[in-house]
């Protein structure tokens, strides 16, 4: 029965980058991906921010350099959805539908996925709507934009939507904010920035991108429309790990907790990218995560 | 008298993301350079594992498009050497030799150099003298390579390197190594790994790229060659930290500790790829480094 060296569970950027790392390092090394490489920057309509593209690139266009650039390195990908871990042995076992796959060490970059509103936002993603303000702020300048959410990363981001945006409309189901008082008095003290209370965003409309979105008062049960080019959601953001059933330490959101060198509480298991907890998750971070945990499973495997 | 939020000091891949991400998120932003912008990318023939780039780029064409996407978005780059830092107030201080310039955050991208043995091996950089197995290892599949230095870098990359090279040879000063017991059991019973003691490299030769490699015994003065394709230099690596002067904490080796923030033990004081203390010197991990330290500046700036 063969056993792999390093098996990669998700074929975002941070899982690829550590698969042609791996792969290019002579590991023996697979990539289980459950969908179609690329993770969540297939869905990303335009990247300005990853460095090497000075005209910019799509994210399909990316999702696909990097894939070709690591299966050329020699990186078999396998499609399959990982039902659980195996990680009590020396050899640890990636459990799928069909079979189980042992390995010395695993890669978890399963990624992390924005909670939706569920309203048809869907329709608009890379449209108008957006869930990272980092990511698509700048596109953003002397437009205007709805933004969802109560919490410190609502409230912090929709500031930094205001460096951009001539006006940011935050919807918020309650009448007070859950976020820390700092970014509270900020966000009350900023004049781009005006609150809708009592109020959820319903639906949104527009021709070829976001031209309105609807929003009811839960108080009221007034609904009414506010003209606004974009939809920032920030309600949340949930870690893939689900297959992972407390087999490594996580924070209190479940994002898996990593030292410098990647690796979770588990020795020779690592976590990458957006699944871990990290300060940000953005395409350059996931691919720094992915060279460093495929040279640290390296070191790990060599002197098991 | 004006202020920077942002003051970067190193134009390398690390430098100029900071530099993308923070200008694209409108903060007031100066890199600062000494040389032209690329850092030791622009001295790298071929890089083939940076993702986003399936057939390969060069260091110089790498570093061209992101020095030019970062004076897209906005970034302004001074020409300068930093003579010292003042972090001591709210306000730092970059200081150069006509002026100071102040600053609410300074992300230090100043970037490290190998320690070079002088023989003549400028010549042939990227031409088959390298300081990195990761990076260059696999252009010297079924090659011979003599490698030079005894400690745990250079013996762990050796062995690393028997994985593509069919034959290494390691020039040693002395006649026994620095390196962990474990790493040396391991050196010694590689079929492919063969010792050259009380040696140093004093040379090498060749017409496109190295050939030959010339040898001293130190004991006997006896002058040899080895006909190799390739020579990995192993001595040490320095961070460029003399303007430093203690300002910030380093390990017993100087590279800058910092925390998952990328933040230094002086709040607002940021230090980013090979400069820091980190597991692994590479373009990635550089570039995930830099879109960290960029969003936890604008955070601190945000808060001061």
């Amino acid at each position: 029965m063969s056993e792999y060296d390093l098996v990669i569970i998700g074929a975002g950027p941070g899982g690829l980058t550590a698969g042609l790392y791996a792969a290019r390092a002579r590991m023996n090394v697979l990539l289980i991906e459950k969908a179609a490489p690329g993770g969540q920057v297939l869905v990303t309509d335009w990247i300005e921010n990853y460095p090497g593209f000075p005209e910019g690139i799509s994210g399909f266009d990316l999702a696909e350099k990097i894939k070709d650039q690591a299966l050329t390195l020699g990186l078999d990908i396998e499609t399959a959805e990982v039902q659980g871990l195996d990680l009590s042995g020396k050899i640890k076992e990636v459990i799928l539908k069909e079979k189980r796959i042992q390995t010395k060490s695993v890669i978890i970059a399963s990624g992390a996925s924005p909670r939706k509103l569920g309203v048809g936002e869907d329709k608009f993603m890379g449209k108008g709507v957006s869930f990272c303000g980092t990511c698509d702020g700048p596109f953003f300048k002397d437009k205007v934009v709805v933004a969802v959410g109560g919490g410190d990363t609502a409230i912090q981001e929709s500031i930094f939507l205001t460096r951009f945006a001539k006006k940011v409309y935050i919807v918020h189901r309650r009448d007070e904010l859950r976020a820390t008082k700092i970014l509270q008095e900020r966000a009350f003290a900023n004049d781009k920035i005006e609150f809708i209370w009592d109020s959820v965003v319903t639906g949104m409309d527009g021709f070829f991108s976001v031209e309105k979105v609807n929003v009811k008062n839960l108080k009221t049960g007034d609904a009414s429309e506010i003209e606004a080019n974009g939809c920032f959601i920030w309600i949340g953001i949930l870690p893939n790990t689900e297959f992972i059933k407390g087999a490594v330490k996580t924070d209190e959101s479940g994002f898996i907790l990593v030292d410098t060198q990647m690796q979770t509480n588990v020795p020779g298991v690592f976590a990458i990218g957006d699944v871990r907890d990290t300060p940000l998750r953005q395409i350059a971070t996931a691919v720094g995560d992915g060279a460093v945990a495929a040279f640290c499973a390296e070191h790990y495997v060599e002197n098991l």
